[in-house]
């Protein structure tokens, strides 16, 4: 299967409403403070996907939910992982120069701007989840249940204990339960409470979140297998960095515990797994399917 | 005056408290994450004083509220406060060693360890501002705004933009302006935050807000004053950091603006004006007032 024109059309309408929102609801500041908004901007503009966001509206309206006002949400779950990016390129994690083609934030500011702005972006997404708009919007234990599920997958049960162990698994052979926490915590956790939060929010039952929720994590794993194969056999000019940076860093990935070909095979497994928990829904959720073949094909 | 027995008979007895709380709401776990929670549970075991959430019970008590059931919001405010020391104190913006007689967490542990506790610490705390007892026990419309309090205060608005004005201003002379900016943001904005915020989810009423509010700007500002007089003329050993360390770094200060005995006077004068602000206040903000003069009368 190949993706439609209209599925690009669709998602770059949808990446345009994200960007067009992240624009107004993260404040520039003027002062002492513009040199920190300024660097929470240039890495939110530097040419993300704005996947995470797009999930949240896709799972709202999965469940026949109307997205307009989940764009808050959606803003706050792109500042966690644009923090996320910008504290793993810092000297003392991954020391990554380029991010999609762009000095990374250090590189562009310093050291303790890009920690800062990091630390920021974080704070300011919870700011967006208890955001007045919301809170009129939606039952407040709803609002409860995802600010639970957002910090959890954002925190120590989640992407930061996943940053943590891939770490401590950098020059070292991994296991593939080792590998399975990594990307479990490190990228699908995140992902799945973006496939969540939206449809909570707009009132999923049981069923349908029990859908997502493994929707969710199976195109997350898929997401970082694709990842770890990008950065060996993908193109530096679209990916805007260098090839190989993960077997010079000996970093622990899919392709070398399992060769590329296993890799490829175990992204389309979970795609097709993808696919199939979405079977209660009818074609509310065509773009939840669509974005799954897209995590599994691009090339970017 | 000088305070009573009685006074660090219940400061003693609310910072143990806290201590029990925080030991049981941050959880230690195994696994690849084990090293990370060592590191959060090793810096907020450092000695702190509990100020802040000492401080959301007490402002509580003020306005007649029962404090049992704030221990996650004041366990959330300390969790915020000990990510800030563990991030001001890497490499790359303060580069101090020791903190409290003890090594800094990225000395201990190592600077990426020092990073990730400190995001998962500041991610902890939101989980903790959602947390179910709190949601059990308060009005929803006071806890969305207690979380936008915080978050406002931590972020942007408040303790960041303050440490990256701090680094700015960092060996060059600074206006007063700046300074007083630096301190609003960097010290006063969570310390006023904490008060206010236990005294919102217990119901105050518009004139007592403002009564707690004008309280914790002040007695912020006295702090930061009176930490810089200490990083003077403190006690090595019972600061457990070297004293100095401000002039040596150049950073802007209280007394290398207006000289020790302005800063005296002017710490003197908060003091005096957050005492007058707690005039509607009969003895249920005594505690408030003691810790006014504690903040003053310090030593570490």
């Amino acid at each position: 299967m190949s993706l439609s024109p209209r599925f690009f059309e669709r998602l770059k309408s949808w990446q345009d409403l994200v960007n067009g929102a992240l624009e107004h609801m993260v404040p520039r500041l003027s002062g002492p403070a513009a040199r920190l908004t300024e660097a929470m901007h240039y890495s939110l503009m530097a040419g993300g996907k704005r996947l995470r966001p797009i999930l949240v509206l896709a799972g709202a309206e999965a469940v026949g939910g109307s997205f307009q006002r989940l764009l808050p949400l959606a803003c706050a779950i792109e500042c966690i992982h644009t923090y996320s990016l910008i504290h793993d390129d810092l000297p003392a994690m991954d020391d990554d120069d380029l991010r999609r083609g762009k000095p990374t934030c250090h590189k562009a500011f310093d050291e303790a701007t890009a920690i800062l702005a990091g630390d920021a972006l974080l704070t300011h997404a919870f700011r967006l989840l208890a955001h007045e708009d919301l809170e009129a919007a939606f039952p407040a234990d709803r609002l409860f249940r995802v600010l639970r599920l957002i910090s959890e997958a954002a925190g120590l049960y989640g992407m930061v204990a996943g940053q943590m162990a891939d770490l401590l698994a950098e020059g070292r052979p991994v296991s593939p339960e080792e590998l399975y926490f990594i990307h479990h915590h490190k990228t699908a956790a995140l992902i799945r409470a973006s496939v969540l939060a939206g449809a909570v929010l707009c009132g999923a039952d049981p069923e349908e979140e029990r859908a997502l929720s493994d929707y969710g994590w199976k195109i997350g794993h898929a997401f970082q297998i694709v990842d770890d194969i990008l950065d060996l056999e993908g193109d530096e000019e679209t990916l805007g960095k260098p090839v190989g940076s993960d077997l010079e860093k000996k970093k622990a990935t899919y392709p070398a515990l399992y060769g590329l070909e296993g890799a490829r095979k175990e992204a389309r497994a979970l795609l097709q797994g993808a696919l199939e928990s979405l079977e209660l829904f009818g074609p509310e959720a065509d773009f939840l399917r669509d974005i799954a073949y897209y995590v599994l094909e691009r090339k970017l």
